[in-house]
């Protein structure tokens, strides 16, 4: 009989994530109670909102516990269904963790195209993607002809961010960690600009990438590039604080920007926070342009797989390394 | 024939502001040419934003110029006038400097009261008194029943701050650099609470002062209340980014606050900053609430003076290190 295997956040980390922070186990199958669904994970997706959840226990997605499943959003197939509204076969969005299989409320579940690609409903159409659109359209509110910066832009969140932008009619500039992320992102996803943030010369070469200053930065990392985006805001510009991942796989956190806050006086400057999670009202309308700028090619999503479920740990620590693009996807069958 | 005093910027200041960055000097009264109006200073005051201007040469408050009157906002009366809409004996708002007399252009000139003292227009109804407005109303935007903290709150815009967010109903926490100061604003202007940041526990008394955390901090300093007010945030909370006292009498400014960025996120905060002139457009009804206010008795005035223009610069020092209440005036006429 088949086991269910999960890997389990071995120790809360309190340095840079290792692969010893993790556990592979298995286990029994479980089995579905009333109005309970038994899903069978087929996809996982990691963001640097997880390592972010590791080090603290409440405010940011969820209390993580040691000796239990890692967390996480997945793409699965309903197996066995006590809910009328799943059926066999039903493909599903939650949070199921790391692992083949799982037990579910319905309510926690949200039905997906079954003939779609996981990757899709874990990517642009999952939390990536949302928070691309909630962040960028809602917070940042970019109007047309004006300077869009991201940060992290070839990550999971950041190349959905440019390229909204762009199809907005915004001028885009990307940072990045490096020449080859940069090249990618001006020749494959339409940028106007991309910065290579660990060149010496990072500051002169940002400064020339944004001729007309920045009206909208959306902040992936916190850090120097943050720092940087400070001293070259608009007038009325806005700052979207998505993410500080400079800052997450780390025992030692670095000290704030310099400049704030009085630069966010001198420039009238909005910098705003948010979590995707409080604009649900918002994901229909989000999923439909994203879907509809897919189809029509003007949307490139931009996937990195590992094919087995073994592999994410691994991932995890590669995402933070730097070493991914576009959105982090683990196939588990 | 009288001669015209006036109050030079002798050097710009890199650390502390001294006497020695002043020099009195007498010249000619001018002569007003076309269009133009001969003014008589009557009083001026002096805000903290005309030390963060003497750490730039742009982008807040214009750009001071050594062997020049310092600049800042004055009540003067017409003495003479080559523009059809003054006429000797109105009473004029503008900034024309630390000086008996000088011409300005007549769109320069705002007509006021002159059967009220001075020390009205440029406190609660000047640039002080907007600023408070402008900035709790429209950018902090609190609703009945939040917590409001305001930084600064014996200051020339946190007294102002502080009675108008009890005017709207809402709980009153101040911060201020005395155990006087506090208790003048707990027993006098109606503040719920208020906190000397210079207290050794100051974080234990900050807490205990904001049991239902804080929905809109109104920032006058930056520094350690910004930095505990950061960690004491309620979710969608709002932080109006007003000025940075604490950072403008120093050749070094201290680091950014830590927990920025990731608290915004967590949180959910915006941090907005804005120039009061920037939001002219409020002026006329920001006017109409707060002299409303005063003659009803809900909002009280707090003014510290000084008797002569020559006493301007210490009155600057005396502001600079909170030794004033209120906002700061020298009468000059």
């Amino acid at each position: 009989m088949a086991e269910n295997r999960q890997i389990l956040l071995a120790s809360m980390p309190r340095g840079p994530l290792e692969l010893s922070h993790f556990e592979a186990c298995e286990g029994p199958i479980p089995k579905p109670g009333d109005g309970e669904v038994l899903c069978r994970n087929l996809a996982l997706t990691i963001g640097a909102g997880q390592r972010a959840a590791l080090q603290s226990s409440k405010g940011y997605g969820g209390a993580p516990q040691i000796a239990t499943p890692m967390q996480g959003s997945t793409i699965a197939r309903v197996e066995a269904s006590n809910d009328p509204g799943f059926s066999p076969g039903d493909h599903v969005w939650g949070s199921l963790g790391w692992q083949d299989y799982s037990v579910a409320a319905g309510g926690e579940l949200t039905k997906v195209d079954a003939k779609a690609d996981p990757a899709l409903y874990l990517g642009v159409l999952g939390t990536n993607g949302l928070t691309a659109y909630v962040g960028l359209l809602d917070i940042g509110a970019p109007k047309p002809g004006e300077t869009v910066v991201v940060s992290a832009a070839a990550g999971s969140v950041g190349h959905v961010v440019g390229q909204i932008a762009r199809i907005k009619g915004c001028k885009v500039v990307g940072t990045a960690g490096s020449d080859e992320k940069c090249h990618m992102l001006t020749k494959e996803l339409g940028f106007d600009a991309a910065v290579n943030y660990k060149s010496e010369d990072f500051r002169t070469q940002f400064k020339g990438a944004t001729p007309e200053r920045i009206d909208v930065y959306f902040d992936n990392t916190g850090g120097d590039v943050l720092g940087s985006a400070l001293f070259r805001m608009n007038q009325g510009g806005r700052i979207v604080c998505c993410g500080v991942v400079s800052q997450y796989d780390t025992a030692t956190p670095g000290p704030g920007p310099a400049g704030i806050p009085g630069l966010l006086v001198t420039f009238s400057v909005r910098m705003e926070g948010f979590i995707v999670f409080n604009h649900q009202d918002r994901f229909a309308a989000a999923r439909d342009d994203l879907l509809g700028w897919i189809q029509s090619g003007e949307l490139k999503p931009l996937v990195c797989e590992y094919a087995r479920l073994e592999e994410a740990p691994q991932a995890f620590i590669d995402m933070l390394a730097g070493r991914t693009t576009g959105t982090t996807i683990v196939r588990i069958a």
